[in-house]
C-alpha cells in the first residue's frame, strides 16, 4: 500500500512542542499535506501563533475555514520542556500536547505527533490512551543504522520504563517484532535481548527468563543475546532491553559520535594539507555522524498503547518533524496497535 | 614518585592469557624490564613455550637462572577463553592465571596482570584475593577518552557485577575517587552517577539512594547524575554505574566507533577524488577510532580486592599489554588497595 493512496487519514499535531515549536512544526505540516493529498492535520496549539505562522505560507484564516487538509484546535496552554511529568498531567489539561492525545482517544485523529517534553508525553499518553489489553507497559522504540546501508535495527525500550521484569521484556520482543514486520516490512524479524555477553549463562535472572519466554513463542524468531558491540552489526532486526539501559545506550551513541567528530576535527587541523583536504571530506563525515542520532531524524514511537504516538526529537528541524509525521502515517496504515494486540494474544494462546 | 625509582617491584604475569598468549605477553615483559631496571617479572605459564619465546630475545635458560628481572613460574594448565568461570575455578588450579593470583596472595608478587578470560579472572581473583574489609563487591574500572585530549574519565563497574544495590554503587564512587586521585593525580575528583537524566527525580530508587549516600560523604566530590551523551564531555572524572550498564555502554562505544569508521569508508569511497584524499587522512582517522576502545590499550583494573589485578584486553598487542603492566606498577606504587580501604573506613566513620 502506497502512502499516497491513504483515505481519511487524520493526525493531531502538538504544534507547540519542541525547542522551536511552530517555527518547525508548521513548515513540516505544510510539507506533509503537499505530499499526501488525503492527509488531514489538526494543528493543536495557540491559535494566534498558528495563524501568524500559516500566513507565511499564504494561508489566511479565511482559507483555513474551507481548507480540506488543515484545521486548528485552539489550546490555551503549552507543556514546557522542563515541566515535571506529574505537574503537566495535573495542570496542563488544555495544553497542545494533551489535546492532541485527547483527539486520538476520542477517535477524531488516528495518531498524535509531538516534539515536546518526553516525560510529560509518556505520562499523558499512558494516562489518556491507556495500554492495549494484555500489554503491561508501553515502550519507546526507534530504529538505528547498521553497517548495511539498507538495514535498520529497532531498539526498545529507549526510556519509557526504568526497570522491566521478564514478562515486560518478553512483550517488548513481541511488540518490536510487529514494528519490524509492519513498518520495515521484514519477514520473520530476528529478535535479540541486549546482554553482557552472548552466552546463555550471562546476565540477570529476569533477562534469562525473558529469553525463555521469547524462545517458547513459536511466532517469534528469537535469536538469543546480543552485546553492545553488535548493536549495529545487522545481526538482529530488533534489540530488546529495559528503558534505563536503552536510554543510556542511545545517549552514549550520541556522545561517542560527538567525541569522534571532535577528535577527528582536532587531528585534521594539526596538518595544513590534511586540513585543506578535509574541507572536501567534511560534508560526508557530517552525514555519517548525523545518522548516529536517529531519533532526531526519524522520530521514536511510543508503542503498546491503544493509539499511535510518535515522538520527534526536541531539537528536530522541519525535515525531522516531517519524518515523524510520515512515521505516524505508516503506523496508522499498517494498524500497528491492532497487530500488537493480535500478536500478544496469539502468544498467550500458544503458551 | 617516578616509576623508575621503584624498589623491589615484583609483578606476576599470566603469560598464557589473551588471544596470542606468549607471542604478545613476552615481548611486553621484555619492554617493561628494559624501561624499569628495578622491576621484576614472574612469568607464569608453560616453561617450554616461555623459554622458546625468550630465546627470540637472546635470553637462554642459563641466562634466566641468574637474571635479576625475570623468572619463570612453571604451570601445567591454561585457562581457555571459553572456559566457564566456575569450571576454571574448580579445575584450573595449576593454570598460569591462578598461579599469578596465588603469588599475589602469598606476597611474592605485588600485582597480577592477565589478558585472559575475563569471567574466569574475576572469579579466581575474588576467590583467591578476597575483597578488602568493608568492600561489598569488587568492580572493573577503566578510563575513557574525553573531548579534552589531556583528560580521561574513569568508569566503573564495567562488568564485574550484573546488579549493584545503592551501597555497592556508593562504594564504587569512593573507590573510583581513589583511583582518579592516585592513578591520574586529580585533586578532589568529580564523581557522577550514570542515569537516564540529570534531574534528581529520574532513575531507579537504588540510584537515588546511592546519590544520597555519596552526597553525605564529605570526602567525596559528588556532582550528581550524568547522561550517556555526557560521558565524554569532561563533566566528571569518575562515572559510576552497575556492571550490566557499564558493560553494555563500553561495548556500545566500540560498536559505534566501528560503525562510524565503516560508514566513513563507504562514503569516502563513492568519490574518486575524496577516495584519494582519504588515504592521507586515514591514519589520523584510525587513531581516533582506536582511542574509542580504551581497555584494549590501557587495561582495566579489578578494584576492591586485597591485591592488585590488571586485566588487559584479550586481543591486546604488545604495546597494550605493556600499558597494562605499567598500570599495575602505578597502582602498586600508589598503594591503591590501602587507599581504598582507608577511604571507605573514613566514609564509615564520618556517617
Amino acid at each position: 500500500m502506497s502512502l499516497h493512496s491513504s483515505n481519511n487519514l487524520t493526525l493531531a499535531l502538538d504544534v507547540m512542542g519542541g525547542d522551536k515549536g511552530p517555527l518547525v512544526t508548521i513548515p513540516s505540516a505544510i510539507m506533509a499535506i503537499k505530499q499526501m493529498p488525503n492527509l488531514h492535520l489538526i494543528l493543536c496549539g495557540d491559535e494566534h501563533i498558528i495563524t501568524t505562522e500559516l500566513a507565511r505560507f499564504n494561508i489566511s484564516p479565511q482559507d483555513l475555514s474551507q481548507h480540506q487538509q488543515l484545521s486548528i484546535f485552539s489550546t490555551s496552554q503549552t507543556v514546557e520542556m522542563d515541566d515535571k511529568p506529574a505537574f503537566a498531567l495535573r495542570n496542563k489539561k488544555d495544553s497542545s500536547m494533551r489535546k492532541a492525545l485527547d483527539l486520538v482517544n476520542d477517535g477524531q485523529a488516528q495518531a498524535c505527533v509531538s516534539a515536546g517534553n518526553t516525560g510529560a508525553l509518556f505520562s499523558m499518553a499512558h494516562f489518556v490512551l491507556k495500554t492495549l489489553p494484555s500489554v503491561e507497559r508501553p515502550a519507546l522504540i526507534s530504529s538505528l543504522p547498521t553497517h548495511d546501508d539498507d538495514k535498520h535495527v529497532f531498539m526498545l525500550d529507549l526510556g519509557a520504563n526504568v526497570f522491566c521484569d521478564s514478562h515486560v521484556l518478553y512483550q517488548f520482543g513481541v511488540m518490536g517484532s510487529v514494528m519490524a514486520q509492519q513498518v520495515d516490512g521484514i519477514d520473520n524479524p530476528r529478535i535479540a535481548l541486549l546482554n553482557m555477553g552472548e552466552e546463555a549463562i550471562k546476565g540477570s535472572d529476569h533477562i534469562k527468563q525473558a529469553a525463555l519466554e521469547l524462545s517458547e513463542n513459536k511466532a517469534i524468531n528469537y535469536i538469543g543475546f546480543i552485546e553492545g558491540s553488535d548493536i549495529f552489526s545487522n545481526k538482529a532486526d530488533v534489540i530488546v532491553c529495559d528503558g534505563f539501559v536503552g536510554n543510556v545506550t542511545l545517549k552514549t551513541c550520541e556522545g561517542v559520535a560527538r567525541l569522534v567528530y571532535k577528535k577527528s576535527q582536532s587531528i585534521f587541523s594539526q596538518n595544513l594539507l590534511v586540513k585543506l583536504l578535509t574541507t572536501l571530506v567534511k560534508p560526508s563525515l557530517k552525514k555519517v555522524f548525523k545518522s548516529m542520532n536517529p531519533d532526531q531524524y526519524n522520530g521514536a514511537s511510543l508503542i503498546g498503547l491503544r493509539g499511535i504516538v510518535v515522538k520527534s526529537h526536541g531539537n528536530a528541524n522541519s525535515s525531522a518533524f516531517f519524518s515523524a509525521i510520515m512515521e505516524a502515517v505508516k503506523e496508522v496504515e499498517r494498524q500497528v496497535p491492532e497487530k500488537i494486540k493480535h500478536s500478544l494474544e496469539q502468544g498467550l494462546s500458544s503458551q
